[in-house]
């Protein structure tokens, strides 16, 4: 296992720290075992927090998008593992403005019944909450079981779209339904052309022949739906992109985002070769691309491979996405 | 060969279209070939204008900075190759709004020989150039050579500061000048974990054992210094930072901005580790880091490891730093 680290039980904390240590004006570490990250300074009276958690392994998921205009808090997981009940309520409790708590996080079970509990514990003491899944990965299940799918790279849009609400000041039941409205929108599909590693486990998560790529494979290296020859990058789009717009179609004269996101070790030269290929098809389609979204976004550590997410806009989603937003990993300064 | 292209030979130029698709807004193609990068729009008339030029496969290097606030075009060679003279001639005619073109590239051999013909070529047209060389790879050549050795990282901090000094207003020589001192206080050095594959080639460009790291390889995979043991990352940025504090001594209570650069297949969380073990070296002698930059900013298409990039800030660089930029792959928006 070739890693930049030191002892693996150290690998989140240390990351953590290094998070801290180079953005501290922006965000801060709370939490007796160190294990949540809030925005820093006091957050705006009145206004909705939004927060989300997961497990380690996926920067700049979850993390990175605390900060202006987008997160409020994160709790933090071990690589690929759920963070605690105790932090995501510990979380809730210190973003409370007042204004409720939206939390807006992956379909995942342990996500799903930690986020339950702390946000139960947290009615009890009168923190309004609401809550969010992120199912955008069109590949983990049939359309018929869209609830099921699980949530990647599609959610950084959905908390940009969250926090955009929240900070025009809208209701708790208002950031929650526009969120789910935009989340409607917006469909992912991965493809993998090499494993990673966890450094608790170290070695691979799972094996790829050195001529196959494996289509819709999540990014914890859950299965995908199909193993095949590796294609060419046009081969790649059509097929991923016929999927996506099979499960969400697209009219023509309708506005689109489109997210290209790096799993972890494809150059950028590659994923805008992908991105020249998607974007040619929609244009021939009429189809128009508003404010492209082109890097590494939601990652799974070293894995070679990438995902394409269209999010269908429409006026008002289109307005919130614009609007300005600052992270330590996300920067949105439109004029 | 795993990655997501077409045709090895359309590799360049589909990645140049997918730029121009997606940031179209921002900046285009021009030339006959289509290997020339420049901002979208009229220049303003009587700033010195700064280009660069160099080899495909270190995205967002060099073209990703083209933009407000940085560089104002670059021409682009094939995978690490160097552009024509041509190409560079046609991009510093494009660019040149009446008060001189800074040519600010790393060096190397052939980008400096086609450079110094482009040169040439429009002083014969009148329009006045400047050229400033990046040679801050530490581990390249020993101090007393330090004119030969190659540029790598730290390019990005030279482009940040002459794009500034340019919207200033100043001269031509002003910004060579100022330029030429905030790389006298740059030193790079980095450490290979993996080779990468040049996508005409198909085969990776060195070997290197699985349990052992290369200190000061260059971004095209040239010779390190050291082949040595796999380290933590802790040990690792301690002998990095070693050689970069004996070439570039830093004094208690001194600023410094420092990169901790991807070469490509590092996973982010990997970097801020290593972040951490700088920035707490740091604090121990008193040093503070101003404006931390923790993520890809120059590659080697896949290759894992990373570069550490230590830049030593007075006021007036400090200054230029800060002001704001905003590039297709590289924004600043300090308040």
């Amino acid at each position: 296992m070739k890693k930049l680290m030191n002892a693996a039980k150290d690998f989140v904390p240390e990351y953590l720290e290094g998070i801290e240590l180079a953005y501290g004006d922006r965000v801060r570490i709370i939490g007796e075992d160190r294990r949540v990250l809030v925005r820093a300074g006091q957050g705006k009276a009145g206004r909705v927090a939004v927060v989300t958690a997961g497990g380690s392994g996926h920067l700049p998921v979850f993390l990175g998008y605390v900060g202006e205009g987008m997160l409020d808090g994160c709790a933090v997981g071990n690589v690929f593992a759920s963070p605690s009940s105790e932090n995501m309520l510990h979380m809730i409790k210190a973003v409370n403005q007042g204004a409720g708590v939206l939390c807006l996080y992956g379909n995942y079970g342990g996500d799903k019944m930690n986020f339950h509990m702390a946000e139960e514990l947290a009615e009890f003491e009168e923190i309004a909450t609401a809550e969010v899944l992120v199912c955008d990965d069109a590949a983990s299940r049939p359309k018929e079981e869209k609830e099921m799918r699980r949530g990647v790279a599609g959610m950084v849009y959905a908390f940009k779209i969250a926090g955009a609400a929240a900070d025009q000041g809208r209701s708790l039941e208002e950031v929650a339904a526009v969120t789910r409205r935009a989340l409607d929108n917006i469909r992912t599909i991965g493809v993998a052309l090499s494993p990673c590693i966890v450094p608790e486990v170290g070695r691979e998560t799972f094996t790829i022949a050195p001529d196959e790529m494996e289509l819709g494979m999540g990014i914890h290296g859950e299965p995908g739906i199909q193993v095949c020859k590796m294609m060419s990058a046009d081969e790649a789009a059509g097929v991923m992109m016929d999927r996506l717009e099979e499960d969400l179609p697209l009219a023509p004269n309708s506005e689109v985002s489109v997210m290209v996101n790096g799993l972890g070790a494809t150059p950028l030269e590659e994923l805008l070769i992908v991105y020249r290929a998607v974007c040619r098809r929609l244009r021939r389609k009429g189809v128009q691309v508003f404010m492209p979204h082109i890097g590494e976004f939601a990652t799974s550590m070293e894995m070679a491979g990438c995902s394409i997410t269209v999010f269908r806009l429409d006026p008002e989603l289109k307005a919130l996405l614009r609007m300005p937003a600052s992270t330590p990993f996300y920067t949105n300064h439109n004029k």
